[in-house]
């Protein structure tokens, strides 16, 4: 989709958008020209999320200085990272289902980034230059998962539906400063989330920098950033999801999602 | 290689051993006859990981009785899950690297496993027929980054080279009773780790069903299940990996694999 709006199908010049084409700069090479010349597509698609797969999905815990006094945590000295599944990741706007078992479901805007390429202990002032672009990620949480099942949080990071990424993927030029972008979450038409990246503890900058100390970076990595303030788990009396909730959120410049909570389907 | 030490080249057969040839069924369709028909391979040969990627990279805590009891950590109540990054891949005998700044590097001999299907909920008596197969880990950890950067348990779990998987991936058939195999490792000729997968607290069949809990698991995800006793963070004085130690470790039916320790060099 370019910013007029229009769809196009664009699978004669590039594969898909995946960690494989960030890697070998056929995905960078794109421009609107040749985008124009594909067919046009018309119809409401459903938009699948804006990495076919991601390789290594990195999370950054309590990385704004307003949710972290929420959740009644000291503020971090050092970032705190964790995983989610590749297997979370999601569409925009497919819906969110409430794994079994479900009784502590939470929402968090995040800017989430992808890497362009292989980084390893890349200095902050150089760290930008692996960023290939930004994107939106709800980094939905399971709390009970996350802090009541003994040690590491991935277990509430992880299920099902509960990394959705997109609607664009909107390279680094384009986005311009990262710490400088508007985030925001409706839950049932009420603004609940509703910050600004300069709320950061650890920048952007920052954040690339500290995770390739501790580990190689690959083109299609996700590092998603952290959420701010007004997340149910620092809610008083907390407040979780159930099925019908819709989940709207957006970020300067990224677009927006919105999510349908759904209860429980096996699906297998 | 077959069980004969004989090494075929089986490019024209199968892609690679990866995430998509266990997923498309290729690679559980090759027989004994049609690698014997393919050219036969000299020569002292780097062996790769088993696998050509690892989709997700999940690791086990704490799970067997007597390195709980080493550490002086409780016996968990539950499974404790943490990840891998899966650049930390590498060669069963390629050369660990300590990463800058390391001053607690120490070693883990695992029982490894390759999921072969989709795996969402199943059951502790239907999880062995989601694994294709079993190999070994050296699940390398620096503690200090582990333990004392904040958090969680990753930082210390994801450094390049800190992921050695093989020589063999061995499907459960040829494998048998996953809760009897010997599993051992030596650091300069001297045994440190001499257990049996029978001390585990947590059996391969209940950590697949419990991951499974709280992720999809997909075809070539790994699943590292847990060292035993005899680790460098157990002993007193603690002990931890230089320049110039070798490991060397087994498991009953799965190989061994052999690495020399060096010291942190860029590779950019």
């Amino acid at each position: 989709m370019l910013a007029s709006g229009q769809i196009y199908d664009i699978s004669s010049l590039v594969d898909d958008i995946s960690p494989e084409t960030i890697a070998d700069g056929s995905l960078a090479s794109l421009d609107d020209t040749a985008i124009r010349a594909c067919p046009e597509v018309a119809g409401n698609l459903r938009t699948g999320p804006c990495l076919k797969r991601t390789g290594n999905f990195v999370a950054i815990g309590l990385n704004y200085v307003q949710h972290a006094l929420e959740t009644n945590a000291p503020i971090p000295e050092e970032p705190i990272l964790f995983n989610k599944a590749p297997s979370c990741l999601s569409g925009p706007n497919d819906p969110v289902m409430l794994p079994r078992e479900s009784s502590k479901a939470d929402w968090e805007v995040e800017l989430a980034l992808v890497i362009g390429k292989r980084t390893s202990y890349v200095s902050e002032a150089d760290a930008l230059d692996a960023v290939f672009g930004y994107t939106i990620c709800n980094d939905v949480s399971e709390r009970a998962f996350q802090l009541e099942r003994g040690g590491q949080w991935m277990k509430g990071k992880c299920c099902e539906t509960f990394g959705p990424l997109g609607p664009w993927l909107v390279t680094g030029d384009d986005v311009g400063d990262p710490q400088k972008l508007r985030l925001w979450l409706d839950l049932n038409g009420e603004r609940l989330q509703d910050s600004n990246t300069d709320d950061m503890i650890f920048s952007v900058a920052k954040i690339v920098s500290y995770v390739s100390q501790f580990l190689v970076l690959e083109p299609g990595d996700v590092i998603t950033t952290g959420t701010p303030q007004g997340v149910g788990l620092g809610m008083s009396p907390e407040r979780f999801l159930k099925p019908g909730d819709e989940m709207r959120l957006g970020i300067d410049k990224l677009g927006e999602q919105t999510q349908s909570v759904v209860a429980f389907q096996d699906r297998g």
